[in-house]
């Protein structure tokens, strides 16, 4: 896209016959700062809104209800600013003994204030995944490889409400409440995919980051109250081209992580018709909380100029730029119990042969 | 270094034996914007004269005399602050048949304002250049690995000076001033390197790109009126475990300059024994004038938030890191004819086995 | 506003009354970095167009033909971001020897590429002024208070297109040509309302500052290839309970301007009820190019992490808000030939009584 | 000063006949961010200290000990970086009746990490305002018109030897123990000073605003672990032409407080004579939690680009200057306690006839 707001490509895409209601999720990576004041995502997300509404013959709101639109700002360095638009469209029967490309989508119900962050969140954003994966057909928590989350936050007037309750938050500020929630939606998925045993208390969240989960990728927004749950996988109940790996980030320069991703695909990294197999590239980024990487000091977390949010996108996109030999690579930052701490899960969609 | 100023590695060198008049230059990657007003430059640059200075029982200017501080601001994303410290000492006698890592210092005369971006420059730092290849007994320009150059500025004062003589300067802006005495410094290595064939004219400094050298480093300081040019080769003439090798990157996202750097020395980039034997990696980084890396769109040069010379560093900071397995890495931004537009220079010292 | 395209006071103002085809123009201030990769400026006339387009029933692009809608990004410090709605309703007739609020718009033919930062520029720009002038009713420049304008600027396809046709154009970088646009398009304002004796030849353009307009407002925008003008003036063809004064900032601090202003209409700006008249406060600033003001030195051209044009309107917002007691204010950046060196204009629509 | 390190203006007062050993505290405004990772400070801190070593004959460790040197990062806007130097010179008898310019200094013993930012850094606080204003000969409460107060921080070093000794710490962060104990020292004067009755307990600090002082000024540091108090006030006992006044800004765009401290030493803020009599201005800045001011939103707490902090003394900066009429004012952020919520205290040193 030439500008967040550039729905050319898509406009492009429905030409050339995609039909518009197919249309399940779109992923944005935007050029905002990727912080609190991006408005960068919200203009893309009406751009889009507006282009599907018009292809659709429906409301832009209607389109905000049918269609998960996720926009994740932030293309410091070397990234492209790009859309991931993601269909089920009506071609290519599965074949017998190949597992494709599968999608499904789920929601949990609304939230009480007082629920997000916190062991409620966990536990029916678990129920969701397992929700969702059943809807794609996906036999097993092994062949999940990739579970976007959108999660709400607590504003000023949420937090009024549930103290008017009685009830208590989890914390009493928004932009802590984003992390949170983000954490909690995390463990949700580690917990439905038997990366921990049970759902960890309250306490637990954004505290206890030995628990993650390695497939992971979630991010908080004030339009919604309940979880959006978008899992990738393969089945074989799914026809198509495509095929989904994931593997995961030890620390933010662990360019190993991609080579490993594709390794699992009997793919190599050195080869560049194994690397052009890739249609797209996901990963979360953050900055080592002990302010170290490899036990050399970094100051991405010191820094009063730019986000340290800004920094991890901007090596990790460099990191994984390196290794995939293009840009076009959906970063996102925010990785609370995404991968190990100062890691974050990496997940390829491949083009088979 | 924990902080700009934080000599304490360089006083645990001293007392574990490196005699503090063997230093030739120590090269700084401090933790400022590496823009125009990054101050950690000069106080790293005080806190090393001091350090020097208590040694050799001189004064700070005297140590700003003998040896040569180059600070490089910017150490964005995962890169770690460091310095690196050159020196000479007396042992580790030439080996026959084996070049070892080789340093040669020199300096131009002092410019007048009106020679700065120009062809002067260029041809007197190309002889500055062939002088300090001699003086350290490197053979031709293909055992020139890297040449790292402090040049000089226009200052306000500067360019009164040369008006009140009528003489006219290249141009009016001092910070515009900076690229044109790196340009220049750096097409004065690419003629003594013979990367060039003769010194281009005034009008192709900082215009045309497709001149440039593939080992030169340069940056300006207002400090110093002339150039101060330091060689890094290898030559049958010295001894010691260290050489050095080189290689260019096509473009910010070009990992593999990294493996055929390191093959031109027989190792191999997939083999952790080999990235181990990396002592230093040096590059430039620089945003494509052209807005795109390998056809998707960049926007580096349009964020007013961050300097494009920031994302640019974070992000190749993050390429090569990936493909070293470390942070500590001398990644410096402004790249004016230092290897082809949007790639740069990168250099890597080895230890032997 | 409550963010960019927070559109429900607009909204609530065409509930309460006003109708939809009495705007003439809506002048923004939203709160992106007014720079470059300010977005908030394109989400905000999105959402403005959108909301018009539904009321008066014509399409988004219709709306743009027929409003003219002018973002300035940037409210630093205090600012409130804010929008400005300008109608021409049909209430309060003419009272004699009273002359009241008048607003006027014209547009010049559209501009070739080589035409802009020129004398070309700067004489169909006066043109276009005097046509709002006559249309508005506005007897003579003495009449006049602000004059805001929306200029196009060069990109790299109508270079080529120049470049195609031999012909040569102002300057070859896009952000250059902005500052060029902006400064010939306040000469024509200047040479409309006799500030200026003839139109200046091209050298003059950003370089001769002794040049300038005490009433003109300028911002380049890239989606048109004309000049369109809004003249704001007193005239006693109108009614109404409102009136425009203008005065001059000599330095960013000039806060006596506000003063000099209110006192231009009898008003006191000591005295809160005067204050209170204040329904618009619209000012430009900028960041003294000498690097001092009144002999103390500015950091605000030399911080690579702030842009200069946003450490000036944050410091003149504090001045203005000091001075009325409020933030509601329109403090717009890059105000070449708009004022003298360091300042600008500033002008205060008021109340009547 | 021309940039941090630059110390000739001092060196011209010590030229000029100020004896070194009569100075008692440097305070200076320099032009880093501010937050973090401002190396201004440190870097100024160097220089000042190189300069009084080499004029008093000690080491820059001792000047350390002798001097207070407090340096307050951030010269946004119109700011202009500058050092103020207090001294006590041997000149200038006490006239009968008339109170002069008073300077006292006064240390607390070293605080253990778990008193930093609770009761106990209150009542230390307390005794040593006390301290000083009976070593400045000041005779009450209502003769201080300006407590800078130096303050320590938490690290994770002083964190681990707390835990270690079983002894829990106010709170885990580094960078909110800085706003901790920045806001127990203000406690501690508003105490001293009977602008509150007892000593708040432990919850009280950052959490119950409406306890402050209208006289504080408190910076933490990390080279320190007791606080350091300087108190101005005016003195019968004190001879010189200088006296202090002060007022409180009720928001950040009360530009009265300046009139009215002016006013209590029977000037007029409209008459430029006695504007010109302001020596020094000191204020404290900070952006209003409430997101508003006077009723208008404002987005300093919302900008991921720039920090809070930055905006917030760009923007008192502004109303400051435009007061006075100058930009050689120090404007320091961190207002914790210092004044109402989103106001703060500002004091006037003002020169007699």
């Amino acid at each position: 896209m030439a500008h967040p707001a550039d729905v050319s490509a898509l406009v492009e895409l429905f030409d050339s016959g995609l039909p518009a209601r197919d249309v399940l999720c779109v992923l944005g990576k935007t050029e905002g700062n990727g912080c609190v004041n991006d408005f960068t995502r919200g203009y893309a997300t009406l751009a889009v809104k507006l282009a599907l509404a018009e292809r659709l013959g429906v409301t832009p709101d209607e389109v905000g209800r049918r269609v998960a639109l996720i926009m994740s700002g932030g293309t410091e360095g070397v990234l492209a600013p790009h859309f991931l638009v993601f269909g089920r469209i009506a071609e290519g029967a599965p074949r017998p003994g190949v597992k494709a490309l599968a999608i499904g989508c789920a929601f949990t119900r609304d939230f009480r204030p007082e629920e997000l962050g916190r062991r409620a969140q966990i536990e029916a954003t678990a129920e969701a995944v397992r929700g969702a994966m059943a809807e794609a057909a996906i036999d097993g928590p092994e062949d999940v490889h990739f579970v976007q989350i959108k999660c709400p936050l607590l504003t000023a007037g949420r937090m009024a409400e549930a103290a008017a309750r009685g009830a208590s938050v989890a914390v009493e500020e928004t932009y802590a409440s984003m992390g949170l929630s983000r954490g909690a939606s995390a463990l949700g998925v580690a917990l439905a995919l038997g990366e921990i045993a049970s759902a960890p208390g309250d306490a637990a969240v954004c505290r206890d980051f030995s628990l993650y989960s390695t497939r992971a990728s979630t991010s908080a927004g004030v339009e919604l109250l309940r979880n959006e749950v978008m899992v990738l996988g393969n089945s074989a109940a799914w026809g198509g081209e495509l095929a989904i790996v994931h593997d995961v980030m030890a620390d933010a320069i662990d360019a190993g992580a991609f080579g490993r991703a594709l390794a699992s695909a009997g793919l190599d990294a050195r080869d560049p018709a194994s690397r052009r197999r890739v249609v797209a590239l996901l990963a979360k980024a953050e900055p080592a909380r002990s302010g170290r990487i490899r036990d050399e000091r970094h100051v991405m977390l010191d820094d009063s100029d730019i986000n340290a949010t800004r920094h991890a996108r901007a090596a990790v996109g460099g990191v994984l730029a390196g290794a995939l030999g293009a840009t076009r690579i959906y970063v996102s930052g925010g990785a609370e119990h995404q991968g190990p701490e100062g890691g974050g899960p990496l997940a390829l969609i491949l083009r088979r042969a």
